[in-house]
């Protein structure tokens, strides 16, 4: 099994329950069939680095569904398998791959996949979406798609964590790439939907970003966030293919001239316009092989190594920032009082900076 | 005097103490001949508004000053002459204007200045530049620019803030808006150079967002950062004149073409493409038309109102996220820790959300 539908399925039956780590949890949970079945051994910490690190595929799963989990416990034995697994890590090539729904996500991936596959890579390819609840289903998560590579021993597809906030979902997914790496795999893909606030978030965990985009510019393209477009390193134009690849061609010159309007990012280098076909797969040597000169330029100048590092220390601040945020809208003092003091401000009763402070004031007293 | 600059010299050079406010401050400070000379009467909170009300541009001036203030007495002051002002503020049309230096902010803010006074407005140009302190001078400070108009009764203009944190400049500036509405001025520019991090603080204080860019795309436009392009409501290319007619017309329809690739913003608006000269004259109405079509269809559609209620409430939130942040790394045991923290994370040695977890541990213990 490669595709880790059981292992996310059964999670949100059993309420995250599902797993028997060694946590001297005494009570033993109402037991269904299904969980009977797959009961595992309860494992070790060492036992987890150890099996992820021997590229366990079930031990991979089952420590990933630790770290998605939102009991505190496993959080906690999470966060331990992660530290053993962080001096192994690192050693992939994280790729960003957005676009809106409809652009060919799944269908670049495959065809992508399968190739860098073909190479000799382990490919894993993960997600973040956290907008699943809403949409009925996270991406990854349809059992159809992927057909192709979701057999291969050599690519791992995890779906998107269950629906939370968007800074837990990208932390979620941030550490899953530590286990991914440890357990050998030397190219990750994140795929994000390009609607909402995720790209954020995925830019800040990847070396490269890349942006898909169906043939034709005008009402297709209205979809994608403003802001995206400056974030990617390279622009695929998807389905260039029969009668499309005049409009497909078209579309790379539009976003080429577009490109020159921008300045060049902080790391110097140009993005690039591909055309590509999944269906007649045309294009996706040449996307990779982009993918390759990228690298090759961003580490021969310093960028890579820096900007990793930019980016633990941005997750850092995110984490710390969150959670003086979250304790300071959750304290029942201000809780109370910050519905009136937004409508004053809203109505221009009131300053912004005066209600902040007077709100802070009373926060800091106790 | 229209153009404040002894008022922010005075400032500097006394270390924010040249205002004598009534605050039961005992002490007189050393008295240089240049304070003695435009000491001024003691002025109560209610003396400032009325003077704001009664549009007296020497107490709208030492207003500013006591807001610009590092002095916490001062601010406390401030704090209640805005309050006294903000029911008499957000009358005035807001706009920003971007562009990299040389992009000719300067002249184009005083030939529109120059035309929109001459229909009856009364306008305040106003700055953000954190970095001034490093530039070695803030934009609008320079005493020989925008002569034509600064000795105009109907514009104020005020140089930006000294260098500071973004966060303290641009509060700085948001609450001078509110005192240059109160004084009646009902169109406010807010000038920023387009290289930073000032863009997006700016973006969240007007109603109306304007890029300006040289004429001919290339090299040009290297300067202006990532981002930009997209917040832009309006782009201008400037120096529309002699030779340079043919290349910003090229640049005007190479910019409306990449916003053609980008999403429709959430106003609704499509960004629209001018071109003007302020030495020739021409095109500056034209702009200004745009502006007002600009307002006329963003007031139609409720995104105007809206746009205004959400800024009110992100410079709450924006103040209460800065000092919860400030809080937290002033915490001595946090200083302490946070090197030694960065550096395991940088090393790859420690997962970024373990070391943010043991410092809020920390922290939170207390």
């Amino acid at each position: 099994m490669t595709i880790d539908h059981y292992e996310n399925h059964h999670r949100e039956a059993n309420g995250g329950s599902a797993l028997n780590v060694a946590q001297g949890v005494g009570d033993q949970p109402v037991v269904n069939p299904a969980f009977v079945r797959r009961k595992r051994p309860q494992l070790s910490v060492e036992q987890f680095v150890e099996g992820i690190l021997a590229r366990d595929i079930a031990i991979l799963s089952q420590a990933i569904t630790l770290v998605e989990s939102n009991n505190p416990a496993h959080y906690a034995t999470a966060q331990k398998i992660i530290e053993g697994c962080l001096p192994h890590a690192g050693r992939s090539v994280r790729i960003g791959i957005t676009g809106v729904p409809g652009a060919g996500k799944s269908t670049f991936i495959e065809a992508v996949g399968g190739m860098v596959a073909g190479q000799g890579h382990r490919l894993a390819v993960l997600a973040i979406d956290p907008s699943s609840e809403r949409s009925g289903g996270s991406i990854l998560g349809d059992k159809t798609r992927m057909e192709s590579i979701s057999t291969d021993p050599r690519i791992y597809i995890r779906p998107s964590p269950s629906a939370g906030s968007l800074g837990g979902v990208a932390r979620k997914t941030r550490e899953t790439v530590v286990l991914c790496e440890a357990a050998g795999y030397d190219v990750v893909f994140i795929e994000t939907v390009g609607v909402g606030q995720s790209e954020t978030a995925v830019h800040s965990m990847v070396d490269m970003f890349m942006l898909l985009q169906i043939s034709g510019a005008g009402d297709e393209l209205q979809g994608i966030k403003r802001g995206i477009m400056e974030m990617a390193d390279a622009i695929v134009i998807t389905k260039a293919e029969g009668d499309n690849i005049v409009r497909a061609e078209l579309a790379k010159r539009q976003f080429e001239n577009a490109l020159m309007l921008f300045p060049t990012p902080d790391s110097g280098w140009r993005p690039r316009v591909f055309t590509s076909s999944a269906y007649a797969g045309t294009g996706l040597a040449e996307v990779w092989a982009g993918v390759g000169e990228f690298l090759d330029f961003v580490r021969a100048g310093g960028y890579y190594a820096a900007n990793r590092n930019r980016q633990n220390q941005y997750w850092m601040r995110e984490t710390i920032d969150d959670a003086l945020r979250s304790d300071f809208y959750h304290d029942p003092e201000i809780e109370a009082l910050l519905p009136r003091y937004r409508e004053q401000v809203m109505a221009d009763r009131m300053s912004s900076f005066v209600a902040a402070h007077e709100l802070l004031d009373k926060y800091y007293k106790k």
